[in-house]
């Protein structure tokens, strides 16, 4: 059918099991096609394509509410609900958002990026509902691999024992990110197979029929045996025990099967927990192929080969850069262990996890729990590399201020995605870690200005015995410069002088520093001559340079990707009126107070007014005032 | 015994089960007398004096790790280890930490006060005993209320996961803090009471030797009946399915039970959870009978009654104002919902809950669902109230950026126990949430000036439609001032004047407010004139006034207890700079860049240099340095 011309999913209501699945053939083909040219989660896409369908059948969205943990698999629901024309500009500029956004659509219902949030949220619709007196169906969407985070174990737990009405389907592709981790992956692995042990349980009927009823002890022990053999052997006794009607494991690929059970579990009383076995990629060679998580967001590829289509000779990403610098020093340094929770490829982990495989720890989706086992690692003197977005470190906040950063323990922690991400958007930008971090005591704060330093920037970390230090680093490729052979230490808390100048300074670290030298390169055309600082040392500032750059009394701007509340550049204003320094003219670029969309990176910092010719023009300002006063 | 005599755990091997009665009893009244003096955590602490003793004769402390969840159950290991004689200064400046000190004690090898964190720094050091191939033991003693936090669950999947020996320890009292909540408190209540079906157990063995092997299948089924029975009657299937080795439940004031169990898990390979079952306040009896959780944690009492010595007449606590409020809006305002994360009795929702039992959730000790509940609750125009303390809130930072602020939805904070907090110390100071909330954007941040404008702000937040609103209010008591009868709202964004002056200008809220006023009474009456500004909100600023106070041309002062760096006063740098006004003099205190730790909230005041004199100091360099300029 023609995907464009659905305006909303009630013509689903009609639609024969084999109209579907011609309708899921379709969106399949229009999901492979469209993604090849965009980019986006093109497996978790194809692994809900039934599922997606088979809700949008069964309940009445957006009166019943439908959750899709995580979002990222909500292709299917946006095209469902009337977005398929949009899918030209998915994740691009002003385009259509790869997560749910509430302004595109009522369907969407609950905005999400981070993973294990549904739950609560389900909740918390759960709680309004029934207060309100209103009849409807809450319906949380939560991967296996999302189920593994601590805030969906409260939520379980939570609704467990309040019991209200609602229906949590477990979607259970093996597979979440990377190739699940942890115990529960476990207990789902035995109820994913629990269909061979059904008769166990038809011949266990016949046997209790036989034992005679010797008096009210054995037949209650024989009640009993019922009891049990419900919980161990047809049903996931991990669910039952926290409150749930467990009903599957099911085919999400099998209509059948899926609008039976949806229909019994409408009619179940209490919390429903559907456990649904999909496939990741279904339908698509290359995707359904993957077996470690290649496919779960990719760019543009071709369609035939399932190759990528990349940029050819790029520089060395940043991630592979600091895994692998790691991966060298601990080849001398055995106090060594690297730490990720769920993204060994996101941070290029590979290489180090087959050289010590025993000292490399995917802990799955669980920020706070990675950062405490770093903490514990490094009670015991070693030294743990916490490998980690900016944007999911929000989730460990309090364990970096009270498990590691109170205790002043020597975790390594490779901030990774800092800074605008791009295409995914809101939920991912990594603009938040300065702000969040630069006010815990005893942590360092850096940032490299290339690849070459961001290497001896990991040796520095690593050599640094004194407490907590991070390197944060952008999402993407380095800048193709040499790289030194040796690694070295950079002093703590040390700048270093890019380029000199007279009439005014830029104070700036990482992404911003090729910026702020073309700016400058510009303006020294213009007779202006602007001094350029690497300021790679967020936190602590380098106190010496500064106080002789204050002495020469000439405008100082302070340049950053990152929020500019409580950023870098406050810390600078900090230190000036601490110094008494009340005269000088400081000035900041960052990123505003808001939250900044999904779009190219260049296409956001034109948005938010930073790029070079912005430097310029604030800084052609800045000289032309100094002039006035001198 | 003479427990001030006490050097370290060594002298327990030898004692018999009689003679640790003994001791037990000593502890007891040691407890019972000292905190009756100096307050303190007396009921978990007279809750696990057979267990700290046991875990102590039977493990090698410090070459074996013992690590105290949360941490305030750590006073009768505190009195094993050398410390009685500490005792007078529990919880006082400088004297003896409520809490595990690396500091105080080799035998402190982690330290808590935020709880759930054990189980995840015990696999740190799992790991690196493992990788350094040494022999010992790692033992997390954590409460069944702290392993509804998030993190401790993430711990135990990943721990039952990995498999590393570990002896987990589950002190499960039935109440942690407040009554549990949660299914998993189901799950503990049937695992309690598992021993009535022993009997089951037993006749089934004498069933199943009835039955003919007639075959495979059948035999098979039984052999499964025996395996289902292990798992339903006779253990923690829960645990088990996690991975874990489940013993018990044992009586934690047995000593024969707790030796046993303890052996027996020493020679166990793999993870195992020995669940313990204790009574909080046991042998004291006004603590025992406690059914709400009065007794966790007290000032100081009379030994005889158990009353509590209070000051008499003392103003109304600002929980309860806070509370009380809430509730008396909620009569009129349907859409009012209270979320507190395990904290009814501290943030004093007693009287909320017993008029609105269904408006009322106790989530458990967990932060991060309970933010998240909230803004589910706030996506269907409900108003939720968030009652969390400052330290707390630390847990759900990244549910207050990602879903609470990033949809920007009604939630209603009510931060309580911000500023200092005094004798809970370092973990519990609420000196953050400034720093770690102005950059959210969207969110109002504000905190009043006294218990009546307090009750104003209470109605302006639950008033305000435009997204998420905060309020901070310190532990303790308010000023004692007249209340309004009207509820009133206070205009976003607006502060007001509260004293003229022409020397200079104090910008500060909440309890620095009275020190600001009584410093310019002292510097009135030295002819030096300032203005006070109660700057009620922390964001948005007063952006009117203050531009209307920079073109004074004063020198200004920032007072705030809270961290300085990022904080109101960094804000107010910021929008100085902003606007250009790049010559005037602006000067912050606050505290400092280290952790605060426990003390009297004075105390603590004048060590950091935030004392009425202080700002005297300070108000006079800055108003000589005007004259010299003028």
């Amino acid at each position: 059918m023609d995907l464009l011309s659905i305006k909303d999913p009630a013509f689903l209501k009609k639609m024969s099991n084999e109209e579907l699945e011609v309708l899921s053939q379709d969106i399949r083909k229009f999901l492979i096609e469209k993604l090849s040219e965009t980019g986006g989660h093109i497996g978790p896409n194809l692994g809900v394509v039934e599922l997606t369908i088979a809700l949008h059948k069964c309940f009445d969205s957006p009166k019943d509410k439908i959750l899709w943990d995580v979002g990222h698999q909500s292709y299917v629901h946006k095209i469902l609900t009337g977005r398929a024309n949009q899918f030209d500009t998915l994740r691009q500029y002003k385009g259509l958002c790869g997560f749910p956004k509430m302004i595109e659509s009522e369907h969407d219902v609950w905005e999400t990026g981070h993973s294990s949030t549904s739950l609560s949220a389900a909740m918390g619709m759960a709680i309004a509902r029934d207060l309100k007196k209103e009849k409807s169906f809450v319906v949380p969407v939560i991967g296996d691999g999302a189920l593994t985070g601590g805030m969906a174990l409260e939520a379980l737990n939570h609704i467990g024992h309040e019991k209200k009405n609602m229906i949590v389907v477990l979607n259970d592709n093996e597979m979440s990110i990377a190739p699940n981790v942890g115990a529960l992956h476990n207990v789902l692995g035995r109820l994913r197979t629990a269909g061979k042990y059904q008769w166990a349980k038809d011949e266990l009927e016949l046997l209790l029929k036989k034992i005679p009823a010797v008096g009210g002890k054995i037949a209650s022990t024989a009640e009993r045996i019922k009891d049990s053999l419900k919980y161990l052997l047809v049903s996931g006794v991990f669910f039952e025990e926290l409150g749930f009607t467990y009903l599957g494991p099911i085919d999400g690929h099998d209509y059948e099967a899926l609008f039976e059970n949806l229909a019994y579990a409408k009619k179940t009383e209490g919390p429903v927990l559907l456990h649904v076995i999909t496939k990741k990629g279904k339908g698509y060679e290359p995707a359904e192929n993957d077996k470690v998580g290649t496919w779960h967001g990719t760019g543009a590829y071709k369609i035939e080969t399932g190759d990528f289509i990349k940029p050819v000779d790029a520089p060395p990403a940043w991630s592979k850069l600091v895994s692998e610098t790691v991966r060298r020093i601990a080849r001398e340094d055995e106090r060594v262990v690297a730490i990720t929770p769920a993204m060994p490829v996101g941070s290029k982990l590979e290489g180090f996890a087959s050289e010590f495989p025993d000292r490399m720890y995917d802990v799955g989706i669980a920020e706070q729990h990675a950062a405490t086992v770093a903490a514990g690692l490094a009670t015991q003197k070693m030294k743990p590399f916490l490998a980690i977005y900016s944007t999911f470190l929000q989730r460990a906040y309090d364990q970096v201020v009270h498990d590691i950063c109170r205790q002043n323990l020597n975790v390594f922690f490779g901030i990774d995605r800092a800074g605008l991400v791009g295409a995914d958007g809101e939920t991912h930008q990594g603009v938040f870690d300065i702000a969040f971090l630069r006010h815990i005591p005893n942590l360092v704060l850096m940032m490299p200005k290339d690849e070459n330093e961001g290497q001896h920037m990991v040796n520095t970390a690593i050599k640094y015995d004194d407490g907590p230090i991070a390197m944060r680093f952008p999402r993407g490729n380095g800048l193709g410069v040499p790289m030194d052979k040796e690694l070295k230490e950079i002093p703590i808390g040390t700048w270093e002088v890019l380029k000199e100048g007279t009439d005014g300074v830029i104070l700036t670290f990482g992404t911003t520093i090729p910026m702020a030298l073309k700016a400058t390169e510009i303006l020294e055309k213009q007779g202006i001559s602007i001094k350029v600082v690497n300021a790679r040392f967020i936190k602590p500032l380098d106190e010496k340079m500064l106080l002789e750059l204050f002495e020469l009394n000439i405008p100082i701007l302070t340049l950053e990707e990152a929020v500019l509340q409580g950023g870098f550049g406050s810390s600078v204003l900090e230190f000036a009126a601490d110094q008494g320094y009340h005269h000088l003219q400081i000035d900041r670029m960052g990123i505003p107070d808001k939250f900044i969309e999904h779009g190219s990176v260049n296409e956001l910092l034109e948005e938010i007014g930073l790029t070079t010719e912005d430097v310029v023009k604030k800084l052609q300002s800045l000289a032309r005032k100094k002039q006035k006063r001198a």
